[in-house]
């Protein structure tokens, strides 16, 4: 697997295979040294053109724990200032012969775009509203510790189905390993045909007491301005998980991050079913596996070159 | 010692404790590679909601001689910016399980806060107006080296005390050592009672020869606007410090950046009483000792888990 | 050489030193372990007060696959928003006592006034109109191994000539290396007298066929609102360099980033007479030469006191 670009194009074996390797590394972050040589020597490369806290840092720490050098390019204040064309910057990025890029963007595709442009292993962390695989990861990665196996299971996923990469990769995922899908909320930000996908659709949650899994998604505050839905407070009052509507069995998920008192009610999001921590935590296992999936097989020349005989300039002022 | 939160808490043992560490720690950085593996493989996470140079660069270099991983957060460009809460930002961090958090906030308390929230180590690099302990200490050994014992000296800390979390740990770390203080500036800029915590103070700078040292606090422009000051001119006659109101035997501090020809003259900036570029270094050294200090006693799960025997994936490409 | 100030400064000898090591450290590159233990506990500061991706990645990648401790400043978002002068931020930054500080400044003569603050030594990475050495250093480089010696060899620099401290660095360092140096462009933007240099000009581009090598400059957008050009389109019409005007054996450079459709025609920039991805490639090797050059001869105290026995304190959590 050179790069992970979406959930659409992962077999079951290949996500369990990286699932797996999660695991070996939740076991590295029990050590004291919680770190490993795996990456050592090569560049990780971050190029984000959105706003991020949890995803760029999850990246950046979990490429730090395989011992890699990172770099993080922010939108803001690079070249893209100058109005740079992101091949452009590809281009410019390649040739710093980094081994993966991980790329956000606003725009749907950009990481399948810049697969074709560069030679590096790239990861899609969030494409405009088309995927966001490593969040999908992560989400089966908790729930595979949480509930064992998906097969059968119910999982809803609420809200803004819409303009979600989430949601579209978790419905994917969660499908690929069986459970039964459904998604729910207002008509307005739920896609036409999407049942098309093997899902079921609820305008309501009267059924959602079916649910093994409640799966939450982020309101957008700027969907008000857009007439998605009346008001935040109306969402609210008809699709906000609370105590009241949240059953004592039933798991709960988000992907953060929330807004307290919107799509969840604040006495649910720390309860004893929240398994929101928890994601945020598996996160770093399943980055640290998705980097050293994408690279390990990795055959380029520069790794050919490596069985050469070298012979390294001295440290500076270090006795020989 | 889990956190460093306040001076206030700090016994004088456990001040001396940090400056004695310090020092080894300047041994450190006068050989010529200034590293040492102590904290390999922890992560420390710095998290500013403030613009800041010099408290972040030495906590971020502090960090690297120790051989931790860094990761640093300011708020803007992160999730900050999508309105999530403190609360919800430290249970994230949290989840990527960072051996220590520094933290810096224009609110009052936040140190604290973060310390409920999280079993990480909290430091504290400033909370509003009400503590910066780490720029006290290193003002402490900025001192122990330029006069030795503070007992029975006197400092006086001269300018917007009203408004200065420096002046508040100072006076603390001061008086803790056995300094006679006096807090000086305009009777607005000066709190009502603070008396009570043990200090003198003056409204004008006539019997300012008797001091030892003179620690002089940024002036912000924007006190002028709120009308504490008539005007920076004003303020600037009548308590800038100049080469004609500092005595040949005094010494003099501040804990930048300056505002030149504001509370400080040119001349006396750059003079031999000057420990204002020796206060800096001392940063450096001090934040390492602060970092060991907290993380040495650290006795968590995984540190524990750390005596398990463990095999590590290979090295990508790495010859076994 | 302590510092890295000019092309200006540099001899022929000095130069061909510096492409040679850049050579070795290409080697490095072809490596799977791409990195080397040279700056082992060295400090590298990247000061850099206007937006750049290349040429701060650039640095930033170079001083970590030498192993060194890098800590980059950005402008905003740091005291200098508080208004501290750049004597003062040297002065602090050099209390951290690193081994080399680069920086880029939008003013002519910064990177000088900064050696004569610090000990550190200084790299410019562009100030103001002045000079970019290192750019110059990677174009050598690049053409090195493009047409083998510069000597006789005719190169038309096109362009914004008056802004742009890239020519200025550039028809230094191909003078220097026994080219022929023709400047090219809009009288409004190629300074009077500055045949001065030992270099031809010439207002259209007629005469290009008789180049061995065509270096293209960035077109400020900003010049238009300025005057100095009527109109993008127009300049376009006259100066951009296309598939008509590129001749077949010429090859074509450009400092990036480029404006496609403004200063060069797409249809060029991916052809194979293009060296820009090979600049760009260079400017990493180039860069860990220049940082190499300026560190091996440094003999400051800190280095002298490395023979000290020196006992670390222990690893925290590590087994002794």
């Amino acid at each position: 697997m050179k790069d992970l670009l979406a959930v659409e194009h992962l077999s079951r074996d290949e996500i369990e295979r990286i699932l797996d390797r999660a695991e070996s590394f939740a076991e590295v972050g029990r050590r004291d040294i919680k770190k490993v040589p795996t990456l050592r020597g090569r560049t990780i490369l971050n190029l984000f053109y959105e706003a991020s806290t949890r995803t760029l840092s999850s990246f950046e720490i979990a490429a730090k724990r395989l011992s890699a050098d990172v770099h993080s390019i922010k939108a803001a204040g690079s070249a893209v200032d100058k109005g740079e064309s992101l091949k452009d910057t590809v281009a410019t990025l390649s040739a710093y012969d980094p081994a993966a890029i991980v790329i956000r963007s606003p725009h749907a595709g950009a990481a399948e775009m810049v697969s074709r442009w560069t030679e590096a292993s790239v990861i899609n962390a969030g494409d405009g509203k088309h995927e966001h695989p490593s969040q999908a990861l992560l989400d089966l990665y908790t729930l595979r510790a949480g509930v064992g196996s998906l097969e059968g299971k119910r999982i809803w996923i609420v809200g803004d189905v819409l303009h979600s990469r989430v949601a579209r990769s978790c419905l994917l995922a969660f499908n690929a390993m069986g459970a039964e899908v459904t998604l729910a909320g207002p008509p307005t930000l739920i896609p036409r045909g999407i049942e098309a996908l093997g899902v079921d659709v609820a305008y309501d949650l009267d059924r959602l007491g079916e649910a093994d899994v409640v799966y939450t998604l982020r309101m957008q505050m700027e969907r008000m301005s857009e007439s998605y839905v009346p008001s935040l407070r109306e969402y609210a009052m008809r699709y906000q998980i609370d105590s009241r509507r949240l059953g004592p069995r039933q798991l709960l998920m988000h992907p953060g991050p929330v807004n307290r008192g919107v799509e969840l009610a604040p006495e649910v999001i720390d309860s004893a079913q929240s398994l929101i921590t928890t994601q945020v935590e598996s996160g770093l296992v399943v980055r640290m596996a998705i980097l050293y999936e994408v690279l390990a097989g990795q055959d380029r020349p520069s790794v050919r070159a490596a069985a050469e005989p070298v012979t390294d300039p001295p440290t500076i002022g270090q006795p020989a």
